[in-house]
């Protein structure tokens, strides 16, 4: 099976191609260009470095996030739309699931996404017989609870995944002997994405798969702060 | 030659399916759901209306703003990967071209819209010979000074189209003989998107193909306010 797969819920944009899980291609663009400009020319080089037409493929895999706003949604798009045109089967997996399949075995993995003022977008993961288990599941959460939520497990099995600078501190001052993984040695590759995707089941609707925020943006969130109602019909994003 | 075509710059949805001038197929969906939730299915319900699979399809056409931030993104870049994916030729419509579509022959033409503290976007269209020129560049402007610069018009000739109550109320101040069409009457047709984008020119490279927004979004807006530096390099919408 020929998996095309593309994450862009961080800032570098990492798009593979891979075969039965040998990897055919894989593109990582830098973080100076916007997502929405350089996915498509990413798909279309990884497609030309696996020497295969976009035909070829025969599942779509996507990061669906949380992760930046309007990257996970562009790559959303694109993926819905990828496999509409193709007819092929499309796979989401979580931004913060992608991060787990960085972390070791016999360990409980929390992949953490700074989301500002001491909050983290966080799960937990444990690696069983080389296989991703969700044990806490996303959310988005204040770094004094999620380290309260883990004090139930074994400080040396805990292992922290792309954690700032900010929360590597915070983690530190609870859990001195966690291992921590710092964001620098944790990007996203879509190689592992489509290893994941390859045996995971495949979106029943592709028109209502929408992107996990899990919490609103900022935008959003002054939005209804200024007395906007949602009212179930009218979403913010029809008013901007 | 068989025309996708949509639009989603306006609160109302339209997607169209033309062949060689005829209406094969023309979706319109309510305001109620957002256009990225409804856009795929309304471009497969219009492609099922007419009998075809989107591999059946010979151009893309889509309003590529201004208009809905969001709403002009997500269809661009469905456009994009329709058009990469069936490697199809794309066309770009301004969107107030397209509404300009609306008006009479032998006038000159004031698409508008709205953008709020009496500011539009709009442009000056001319219909000469069943064919819109373009006589003044769509831009986001006062409405003093946009009411100013059509000074040098015949009032009996121009004819503004798709002004909200307010926008109405400024130009009667001035114009109170012109033609003017509301927003309530002059509903975005996609059926019009794909008739003038039949002798258009395609995008000649659709990787760079983006939308035109005319102007910051008031959340860039802010963001650049804040003391945010644009190097050219990473642009606000990777930082959200």
């Amino acid at each position: 099976m020929k998996i095309l797969a593309f994450d862009t819920s961080n800032k570098p944009l990492s798009v593979a191609v891979v075969e039965d899980g040998k990897v055919l291609a894989h593109v990582e663009s830098s973080e100076n260009k916007t997502h929405s400009v350089t996915l498509l020319p990413d798909i279309q080089d990884s497609l030309a470095d696996a020497s295969l037409s976009v035909n070829d493929i025969d599942r779509i895999a996507v990061a669906d996030g949380p992760g930046s706003y309007t990257g996970v949604r562009i790559a959303v798009t694109v993926a819905k739309t990828l496999a509409f045109t193709l007819d092929k089967p499309l796979v989401g997996i979580s931004s913060l699931k992608l991060l787990a399949a960085d972390g070791g075995d016999d360990r409980f993995l929390v992949p953490l996404m700074d989301a500002r003022n001491d909050n983290a977008y966080a799960g937990v993961y444990s690696n069983e017989h080389e296989r991703l288990v969700n044990v806490v599941e996303d959310q988005h959460i204040t770094m004094t609870k999620l380290l309260e939520l883990l004090q139930d497990y074994d400080e040396d099995q805990l292992e922290f995944i792309n954690a700032t600078q900010k929360l590597t501190d915070l983690i530190r001052e609870k859990y001195p002997h966690a291992k921590i993984i710092s964001d620098e040695d944790s990007l996203p590759d879509a190689t592992k994405l489509a290893k994941l995707a390859e045996h995971a089941e495949p979106v029943k609707d592709i028109d209502s798969f929408v992107p996990t925020y899990l919490r609103l943006t900022q935008a959003e969130h002054d939005w209804y702060a200024k007395g906007h109602k949602d009212d179930g019909n009218i979403s913010y994003v029809e008013e901007v």
